[in-house]
């Protein structure tokens, strides 16, 4: 089990079959047993299943999860699932009070195995049942957080959290790649407005992904040299870019930014996933990562719509290839206004991006 | 020139040298001359350069058009800039009335020709010069139109007007690629509310067609047979997601749908792009889309944000594996709820549709 001394990981079953698990902070008290909250809902089995579909033309599976029309939608904070129980309501944590929780998305893109995993079909009409794995990771017990406002010791926490379910998932039959990552804000379509992130546990290597290191083995086949390590490296000699550098992380706005604002967070060394990181390296990334967040949530009004996510090496594919980071962008291209992706980027695939990165990787050096 | 025996078709030039050309439907009555209005306003040449930047773990070319920022967002409808000019307010269309006009984009992605087109740089950081061409299309005077509410004789001379922007821009040694689109609704960003849609002639193909196109090149070395021709046929014998169908055309929902509403519109024959067309297929291409296009506004409450793009053969690359067709999707899900692209779709290019395309299809056939 990946897990720093400073954690405590803890897993039970919540009424409807589903896992989760406490991962609590060791050494500020004494430790709640968190066998003794059990969920008092009577919640049977969703028995959510979807379905994978070939896209012929684009070699793609779309996944087809009809269920998740009936998640719930922005709900009170009254009524929030995600905060701990109290009497009078049960939420998806049975304990009054938690640090760092996961359990299965109830709403799942991708649910459990089957007997066969397909595909089936024939012609252009190939269909596979959509295994895999969707948790829900809540950063805090406190509602009305946000991740930029965690404390470094809790941040370690997460990295923590984000390592052991890395490694848990990549040991499972179904799973070919897991992606950790946060969207933040009703903009891009946040259901629950509690501080929280996911992971997925994927049966393929997502499309992007696989891009990605397609390139980077042609360039290593070509040049003798990790592509991701060299990008780091001339974005360091350049400095035009850089936001923050650390020991061990360096931070910058990428050359090609597809978004108005975007920052890849690279380790200086090549290693596949969060599980092979380091003790100071975690330790650094805490406050490195914050230190980014909190720049980007500056430039505007101090709130800001992003996503955030882990590209991580897949489980058994193009491992030698990949190279750990973080890639965090913001759809926000000016207050009150976002960049949406129309027709050229979402029918073409054709990213047209209105503000310069060099600009906007001054105004977060100087945020 | 492409042009159907029933409209004129009148270039003119803007005060800062952007062509506006008229696209008059004759036979209604006496046509104006459009050589008299005049663009009175005093602009200036915007200058507007555009750079292109290769994100080289994608292989794609990301544009950067900052001049972007200060485009016209919204503004009244008293201020609307695609109105006819009328006394105390010049637009952008110097008559006080028009059929179908089209102009070069005040505020392009691409710009036109620069001396010399690179690609410069060197090692991860190669860039280009923005060129190509951006066009606006307004499909109508009436600001509070839309195109489900034009006549098929209008949607006629937009087809005209398509099949002749196609044409012109592939003549230009810039474009490898005409899109003709439309975005409609402010959910997904649409500056301007007046009915317009838009042409690009892209500096190369793009990063969607030019994947589907190597999909079709694989698959006919294989089998022997068109893939567009072969996906069509297996819609059009299964029936379960075909919407409409005519003696020239089929709409259907895509087996793989990305997107919660998606139809795509097929010729019965394979032809590379709008000048191809024959006129009894523009006949039947006006009345079949504005059927779909209405069945489409009709799931929710006869307002649809929706994306329109037809696909048609680059320029010079692929033209004989494409296959004309139209793809119309909404990022609606249900009234009122959007599905965005978030870290799923967006970071990973994972896509997860919460419709299924057998209930949409089904749905779409009862509307």
């Amino acid at each position: 089990m990946v897990q720093g001394p400073n954690v405590r990981r803890t897993a039970v079953t919540l009424s409807d079959g589903r896992q989760l698990i406490y991962f609590d902070e060791v050494g500020g008290g004494q430790l709640h047993d968190r066998t003794l909250a059990v969920d008092q809902r009577p919640l049977t089995p969703s028995g959510s299943r979807s379905e994978m579909r070939r896209d012929v033309f684009h070699d793609e599976w779309i996944t087809v999860a009809g269920h998740r029309q009936s998640r719930t939608h922005l709900p009170p904070a009254e009524l929030c699932p995600i905060c701990p129980s109290r009497p009078g309501h049960d939420t998806e944590i049975p304990a009054s009070d938690y640090d760092v929780v996961v359990f299965e998305n109830r709403f799942p893109s991708f649910a459990s195995s089957p007997d066969e995993r397909g595909p089936f079909g024939s012609g252009p009409f190939l269909h596979a049942p959509g295994v895999g794995r969707c948790e829900v990771i809540a950063f805090t017990s406190d509602h009305s957080a946000a991740f930029s406002s965690l404390s470094p010791r809790r941040v370690r926490t997460v990295i923590e959290t984000w390592a052991n379910r890395t490694a848990e998932l990549s040991g499972c039959d179904d799973v070919e790649q897991v992606f950790c990552f946060e969207n933040r804000g009703e903009e891009i379509g946040v259901t629950l407005s509690h501080p929280h992130g996911q992971v997925y546990g994927y049966p393929y290597v997502t499309p992007r992904t696989a891009q990605a290191l397609r390139s980077a083995a042609a360039y290593e086949e070509s040049v003798g040299r990790n592509l991701y390590a060299d990008v780091l490296a001339a974005e360091q000699e350049s400095g035009e870019r850089v936001i923050v550098s650390g020991d061990h992380w360096t931070a910058f706005v990428p050359f090609a930014a597809r978004w108005p604002m975007e920052v890849h967070l690279y380790l200086h060394r090549q290693v596949p996933d969060l599980p092979a990181l380091q003790e100071a390296e975690r330790e650094e990334l805490a406050e490195v990562y914050l230190d980014v967040l909190r720049r980007m949530e500056s430039i505007y009004d101090n709130t800001l719509p992003y996503i955030a996510g882990w590209h991580q090496a897949p489980v058994r594919e193009f491992r030698e290839h990949a190279y750990l980071h973080l890639e965090v962008f913001s759809l926000r291209r000016a207050p009150g206004r976002l960049k949406h992706l129309a027709g050229s980027e979402s029918a073409m695939g054709a990213f047209v991006n209105d503000v310069s990165p060099e600009e906007m990787a001054q105004a977060l050096r100087k945020a």
